[in-house]
């Protein structure tokens, strides 16, 4: 990005060296995704990972510490929360490993609901030790509904939709965004959750947005995205089928305004996770169906075609990996793969066969 | 509603006793839509409107006013800001309006996004003043993601949906309610924005509430108003086909799971009316083609079906109105009628109709 960003994390003064506060979550897929996504994504700027169940293992070559304290000898410059909870809130015990860390110097990046910045203990303790309390989820200020600025832009958009949450949807469009680069492309991943934010620096949370202006909130995004790259790959979020949070992913198919769609799918799941407890069963509808449901809704501002699809195959062996992708990509009679697994290449390919968009008449 | 319910603008010790700040709006249909919607449906409760470019004529038989010095003779007790702006944001001028009610006296009640009660200004002044600044949109705390208990009552729960925002969802609703109350059927109208808020005396505005928990506090609201009453009915917000405005809508859908959908529209419009001087031209489809649209997006979660069709067809002469209806209803095969002109019996037979829900089973 050529100019600053909304809410840019990297704005601290020195190179961000992070501790990844993972307690209790540090081998959880699904709560630890935040954790996981920096490992992955920015595993140069990892210098340890707190999680006291697990102190003096390592994860990815990376050492896992019991203690604030126990990871200063690794030069930490900030704390960054690596957990995502249901709902967005702090465990309680929390709140005494922020206090340490703002103690022991280090700024804190929270990506949670619950906002450090705006609290005034840690506020206190923070000015105290002259360090920064960044929340990645709190949204700008002067959002507003979108004006439709984001059809003047000739750039391909593309956004990551799909069947459920915590499937993969980041990480499908930062492996998509990464193949478009290394193909010499003007490419650009659009962050749109409190991860993709700490990986890429910049970005709206749009959860975190009043859900009057959720849809102005990505168009933003993707118009200071679009006015120097040539593809524009949106972070999606949540799932139609999904009712906590069919209002964000519908937000986002009409702030976006994308051409193509990329259906992403935990490979044999078959039901929606929702709220523990949750009296409700929702099953995931056949793949052909789920991508009429996302061209249907996408169709209602502009239309958008699903172009390719990725499969989440994490536990199948690979035979049976394969074979999926291979199923799916017949279902859907477009290329189907596991970008983690076996590369983005089709789906990028799919992207950049796209004609250029015809813009709609200016005001 | 038998318990304290969220947001209670009612919860003043004095009767409300309300000037209605509508300065350079009382006669706008779409701006002025609080001011409008609390006159025809609290009109006893108000004794002056404000708006200097109207001052000395009546409204429905209420004064107009030039200032709030002018208003005092008639004794309010509060100041209601009327207006809804593009975005919920005041125009300038308002500032000095709103300070000059606050030094009268008068409590504020505000239903625009811009919170009346964070401003430092005007609580310091309110403070003097010994009077409530009330802001109508502001979210209650502890919200979350829905449960699925609104799956565990047996109420009927009826959404007005329609083709476009401001065509009078709110109003289709209250006249529905009314029209069950007078058939001595327990009916209870559940608020969903700022002037249904203003209205009923309590609820929660989910354009505001932060879009992650937009489903979660309909579904508490819809509890709420679902524990002693055989139907609910929930103001609709919004349009699929609205791009500012969709995710809000969906959010409804899944958080309130109706099952029953009136489909509320303006006769003859054949345009959303989206931002002033955005590029976008998105038509409204046909009516039957609207009702397959709210039915699938419904179906994500649970199905609901649209049973009756709500016109609103100002400006139209009896006989056009009355043929518009009659096309309306033949073109969904399910009764249709203009509420607020023809009253709202067929709509209220067809609710009424529906059988009851068979309870998901409790987890």
């Amino acid at each position: 990005m050529s100019s600053a960003p909304p809410n840019d994390p990297g704005s601290a003064s020195r190179p961000r060296r992070l501790l990844i506060l993972a307690e209790g979550y540090s081998a959880d897929p699904h709560y630890g995704k935040t954790a996981r996504g920096v490992l992955r994504y920015r595993r140069e700027q990892v210098v340890a990972i707190l999680d006291s169940e697990r102190a003096g293992e390592t994860q990815d070559g990376i050492p896992i510490v019991g203690s604030v304290n126990d990871a200063l000898c690794f030069n930490p410059t900030t704390a960054l929360v690596g957990v995502a909870t249901q709902g967005g809130r702090f465990p309680p015990a929390w709140r005494e490993l922020l206090k340490s860390a703002i103690a022991k110097g280090l700024d804190v990046e929270n990506g949670l609901h619950e906002l450090i910045s705006e609290d005034p203990e840690l506020v206190e303790l923070a000015a105290r030790h002259r360090v920064e309390l960044r929340d990645l989820r709190k949204p700008p200020p002067g959002l507003n509904v979108p004006t439709g600025e984001n059809l003047t832009h000739p750039a391909k958009v593309v956004l990551t939709v799909g069947s459920d949450c915590a499937i993969g949807k980041m990480t499908v469009a930062l492996e998509l965004d990464a193949e478009a680069c290394r193909r010499g492309i003007a490419s650009e991943f659009v962050p749109t959750g409190q991860t993709g934010i700490a990986i890429a620096g910049w970005g709206i949370s749009v959860d975190a947005v009043v859900s009057d202006f959720a849809a102005g909130a990505i168009e933003n995004e993707v118009i200071e995205a679009g006015r120097e790259a040539e593809v524009v790959v949106v972070e999606g979020q949540g799932a139609l089928h999904h009712p906590g949070y069919s209002g964000v992913t519908l937000s986002l198919l009409a702030g976006s305004c994308p051409r193509a769609l990329i259906l992403c799918h935990a490979a044999g799941r078959d039901r929606i996770r929702t709220a523990e407890g949750s009296p409700r069963e929702i099953p995931i509808p056949p793949l052909a169906e789920l991508a009429r449901a996302y061209e249907t809704a996408a169709a209602w501002v502009q239309k958008a075609e699903v172009v390719g699809v990725a499969l989440n195959t994490l536990g199948l062996e690979e035979p049976a990996a394969r074979a999926a992708c291979e199923a799916a990509g017949r279902e859907l009679g477009v290329p189907a793969t596991d970008p983690v697994r076996f590369g983005a290449r089709p789906l990028a390919q799919a992207v950049l066969a796209l004609r250029g968009r015809k813009l709609a008449p200016q005001a």
